[in-house]
């Protein structure tokens, strides 16, 4: 079985010198996904000085083209976010946008250019709004062409009106952990699958 | 100041025989109420033989015109609804697709039929998504014409992929008391402002 | 090639004698499969009596077993629901509500019940709202073990605040038709690939 | 009557120099502000230097601390936002997080800092995602204390997967015309009416 390739992209609103909790899960994917021939690599969007727009390139510096590249050379996507107001934060935002100038592009075959890459989504908040980021997420990934594994989210969330963040949580709870795992083998399955059979060229 | 009238729909979707955790929040929101001079009455909606549809009455024995009178006779509407899969009941959406008619009716002054009415939202959850059943419900409310006053929900989920219902979870959390109180003051205050001065005919 | 089956859940609110756009939109995507060794029906939901609930029997003359059977047997769901106000029909809610059971099932190898199959969502509208309704849908069926396939979805709505149904729109606009020859392609080999490639038990 | 006063944020990803939609939807509904006794201004926030985050102030040059000035000192907010993937813009968002902030804050008399202040939604896009943006940003504002009038929303989309632009669309439609004076006569006596009789502190 081939190694295939994920990459993370970690979309705290926070820069790199400091600590983030989607980071965090991010990472924890990362290791579950190495159990599964998969290696890979983290970014933090906010340190990449990615420009708004919804083209492959805005030019004048933007960092986008660097990010798209590694998209291009993995099989695996990995958008890691926090919550805010129970939504994906700006920096995830920013990023779907940039991904919607796929739907003009294609591949060396012909196909849409994301056709056999797999994409899953990681959510942590220090409260309520996983599922609808997940919702979010995927929805627009689907759209641009990335396929979705079988139950291809994990995420942590406080209680109701809470402030802890999962960085600074005690124990982290199994079920984060086990859907960790499940996300890992059901993406790397996928992707391994698609990379043997891809889609036809229309 | 005259005492106004809130009409609370439970939107489990259990029926009345079974203990439901939105119909509790339900009440504590008017019990809430009942501080700031509204009474009022909580309906199970699984209850009433609501049919499937979008006009004010679809026959055969249809329960909503009789709930519609209720909504009708009222200052402020609470939906209370409980969150599967990250949104609200199927229940709930009924109560919404049925009030989608009020689009097209208007008051006896030629205003559309839900002016100056205020609606809130009380959610609860085994775990995650109220901010999401929030959006949905409020953007559905406002649109056919309720006003929502500031902070115009209360909710409580327990913690991530949890499985603890708020009717057997131990003391309720300050934090969603606290919210519940603030709703019903907001509302009230609203209410009571709309009602003495009113949308103006176009 | 074995020949594959798909189950398209027609989630209008109105009953069987009436005409419903989304059954429309879900028998194109059935024809659309045919050319890729899928055969097919559809259901409509609303005339099946199923039951409010989460569990996978409501028992007392509940519809849902046989639904449930029927999506046992396929390998592809489509569910082909109408928007109003801009969200998910409440029969679509319901379908969503009860397939939360499966989360507790496994297979005949100790899977998530749902392994292997694949879903897709058809969309229709007289205005507004597809890109939410499919965001819901797939985020439900994604959760409880379904697998999208690239671009898994296909809708027409007419323009914005329009009244206008898909069932009595003019000429059809090719890009809903694409979308639907687009959906039907990736939705048959994704499922094929996993037919011949299942995921591996935990 | 005294003169209230409205702000209009222009959530276009482009900047100042670049024709916007969602900026000429805003400038709409000033106009029809202005018909009720509300002047006011709008404000490309592309082009203000607003860092990602959560606080009111993050240091650095950030843009954000002049803005909120400026909401400090409206009556009535209005977003005005494109839509991308079905979703609100990126920057839409950023500013949405930035607000997330006022959780903390309380105005002179005690009470939460956005305490009468009314907001308002207007929504532009090529295609479909108008009632979900509504969603979002409706949610997230009143979370933050706004009040939200009725029908407090207008919007205007092409037909389904189209790629026309409002600025560039030919006679504007009565539909979103008819809205956008309707948002402006409710949000403007909401706004008068909390001006009078405004909320209690607690």
């Amino acid at each position: 079985m081939t190694t295939l390739r994920a990459l993370v992209l970690g979309c705290s609103l926070k820069s790199g010198s400091q600590e983030s909790s989607s980071d965090l899960l991010g990472r924890q994917i990362l290791d579950a996904l190495a159990d599964h021939d998969v290696d890979g690599e983290l970014i933090r969007v906010a340190d990449q000085n990615i420009k708004f727009g919804v083209s492959t390139d805005e030019g004048d510096g933007d960092g986008w083209p660097a990010v798209r590249e590694k998209i291009l050379a993995a099989q695996i996507l990995v958008i890691a976010t926090p919550i805010w107001l129970g939504q994906p934060s700006s920096v995830a935002k920013m990023v779907l946008e940039r991904l919607d100038a796929e739907l003009s592009e294609t591949d060396p075959r012909g196909r849409p250019s994301m056709s056999d890459k797999v994409a899953v989504v990681g959510v942590v908040g220090n409260e309520d709004g996983a599922h609808h980021v997940i919702a979010e997420v995927i929805q627009a990934l689907n759209d641009v062409g990335f396929t979705i594994p079988a139950a291809g989210s994990a995420y942590w969330v406080g209680e109701a009106l809470g402030k802890v963040d999962y960085k600074d949580a005690g124990p982290k709870p199994d079920t984060t952990g086990e859907s960790v795992k499940s996300l890992a083998s059901t993406a790397a399955h996928l992707a391994h699958a698609l990379a043997s059979n891809p889609y036809p060229s229309e």
